[in-house]
C-alpha cells in the first residue's frame, strides 16, 4: 500500500464502531489513476452520489473528495485509489440509522502494476456455480456488502479463471463478479441493461460511449446461457482492466474481436479528457 | 460503550485494510451477559463456527473467545457483548480470498439497559415494504453484510414499529430484521424452518427447546401473509429481547399469549445453566 487517509488525515486504522465494519454500511469506488490523474473521476463521483442517496448517507463535499483522491493519485506513476464512504461511527447499538451520523471518508492508494498500457492475455471466463441474489433496493450501487463477490472471485481463482459470470435465480447472466459483460452477437454489441447489473460500472458507461463514438450498434438486453454459447466476441470491463477481451468463454475459445483495439483506444483517450479531470 | 478489544488488546480502532470493513468479510455474535455470565455462549460459538466454515475463515480458538467474551461481560451487571470475527487484513487488493489471512477478533461491550428482567411492552410489528434477497450460500449465518437489515430496521423506526417482518420474492415471511418469528396457530407454535431464516437465531433454538420442555407442539414450516392475519399469538426472538410477545401484528391487536410467561421463565432458567457457561 502506498498510503491511506481517513477524513483527510494519514491513517492506518479506522474507528472500531464504524458502521462500514459492522454492517457494510457504506460505499466505495475503485479509481484508476495515471500520471497523477484519476481517470473518469466525474463518473465515479456521480455513482458514489447515487449510492449515498440510496443509503441516505450524506454525500461528502465533492471538492474535498477530488482533492483527497488527487493526493492519493500523485503517489506513483500509476495508482489504484480506493475511496470508501461509510456512514461513520454508530450513534447507538443496532442496525437502524439514527440520522445525524457523520459520514467517514477512507482512501487507500495501491500501486497499479503495469498501468493502463499493460494489456494482459485475453481473459478466461466461465459461469460461477453460485447464483447472485436479487435485491433491487441495492442494485447498481457499489456498496460494501460484497460477500457474494468474495466467494465468486475465490471460485474464479480456484478454477484458474480470470472472472466468473453471475447468474440470477431466473437464469439471467448479469455480469462478472468484478466486471460488467459485453458480447458481440450478429454485428452488434449486447450487454445486460443497467437495471440488471449488480454494479453499474463506470467502465461500462465508457465502453457504451466508445461504441457510440465508433458507430457500433449496442443493445442493452437480458443475457442468457445461449448468448454466451454463441457470442462471436466478448469483453469484461472495470475501472482497472478497461475493456478486457475474453479469450475463453465457458470452455469455448473466442477470438479477440476486431473492435477491441479501437474501443480500447477510445477509452484510453477518454481517460485523458478534461471532463474527467 | 464500556470497552473494546482487538485480538485481546484494548483498542478503539481496527486496521484500515481489514476485509470486514472492505467487503463485510466476517461474522458476528450479539451475546447478552448478566452477572458477568454470557448467556447461551455455547450456542453463539457454535453458530460462529458454522459461519466460519461457510466463509472459510479459520475459527479462532474457542477458549480464547470464551476468555475474551467473559472479560467484556464482567464490565457491568448487564452487558451486550458484540463479538466479530473478520478475515483480517487483506493480503492483496481485490475480492478473492488468498488463503493465509489471519482472522481478527473484535469485541465491543455495551451496557445492557434493564438486563433480562426488563420486560418491554408488547412489540408492534408489521411487514416491511422491502423484500429480502434469496442467497442460500449465506443463509442462516450471521455475517457482516447487513445493509438489508439496516434499511429494514430504519423503516421500522420511521413507522414507529419495534420490528418489521421480511418477505421473500416468493411471498414467504422468513422472520424479522433483527429477530426470528413465532406464531400461535391452532394450539401449536409455528415458525419458519431453519433453512428459511435469514439468521438462525440462538434464541430461536432456545425457544424451541423451552417449548419442547413445556410439551408444546411446534411446527417448522413456511409462513405466509395468511398466517400473520390469523395468528392467535406471536413472539419475536433474539439474544437480547428473549421471547418478546407481539401486541400488534400487521395493524391487528394480538393478545399476549398464555404461553408467554412459562416460555420466558424456561429461557431465563436456561440462560443460567452450566451448559452455556
Amino acid at each position: 500500500m502506498l498510503g491511506a487517509w481517513v477524513d483527510g488525515r494519514v491513517a492506518s486504522s479506522i474507528a472500531i464502531d464504524d458502521r462500514g465494519l459492522h454492517y457494510g454500511d457504506g460505499l466505495f469506488e475503485t479509481i484508476a489513476a495515471s500520471g497523477g490523474r484519476p481517470r473518469f473521476l466525474a463518473a465515479h463521483l456521480a455513482r458514489l452520489a447515487r449510492g449515498c442517496a440510496v443509503l441516505s448517507i450524506p454525500m461528502p463535499d465533492e471538492a474535498v473528495l477530488r482533492t483527497e483522491v488527487a493526493q492519493a493519485a500523485a503517489l506513483a506513476p500509476h495508482v489504484i485509489v480506493k475511496l470508501m464512504v461509510t456512514r461513520g461511527s454508530a450513534l447507538a447499538r443496532g442496525y437502524a440509522i439514527r440520522g445525524g451520523e457523520t459520514a467517514r471518508r477512507i482512501i487507500l492508494a495501491h500501486a497499479w502494476e503495469g498501468g493502463p498500457d499493460l494489456l494482459p492475455a485475453p481473459a478466461r471466463v466461465a459461469r460461477a456455480t453460485q447464483r447472485v441474489a436479487h435485491q433491487p433496493l441495492l442494485q447498481g450501487i457499489k456498496h460494501l456488502n460484497r460477500l457474494e463477490q468474495v466467494l465468486a472471485q475465490t471460485e474464479a481463482r480456484r478454477r484458474g479463471l480470470d472472472e466468473v459470470l453471475l447468474c440470477t435465480d431466473d437464469d439471467r447472466i448479469v455480469g462478472g463478479s468484478m466486471t460488467n459483460l459485453f458480447l458481440v452477437a450478429g454485428n452488434r454489441i449486447v450487454t445486460p441493461p443497467a437495471l440488471s447489473c449488480v454494479v453499474t460500472g463506470v467502465m461500462r458507461g465508457e465502453l457504451l460511449r466508445a461504441a457510440a463514438g465508433l458507430g457500433l450498434a449496442v443493445v442493452e438486453r437480458e443475457i442468457g446461457t445461449g448468448d454466451i454459447a454463441s457470442a462471436e466476441g466478448a469483453w469484461i470491463t472495470n475501472a482497472r482492466v478497461g475493456a478486457w477481451p475474453v479469450g475463453e468463454l465457458a470452455g469455448r475459445e473466442v477470438a479477440v474481436h476486431a473492435w477491441t483495439a479501437p474501443l480500447q483506444e477510445r477509452i484510453r483517450q477518454a481517460g485523458r479528457e478534461v471532463r474527467d479531470a
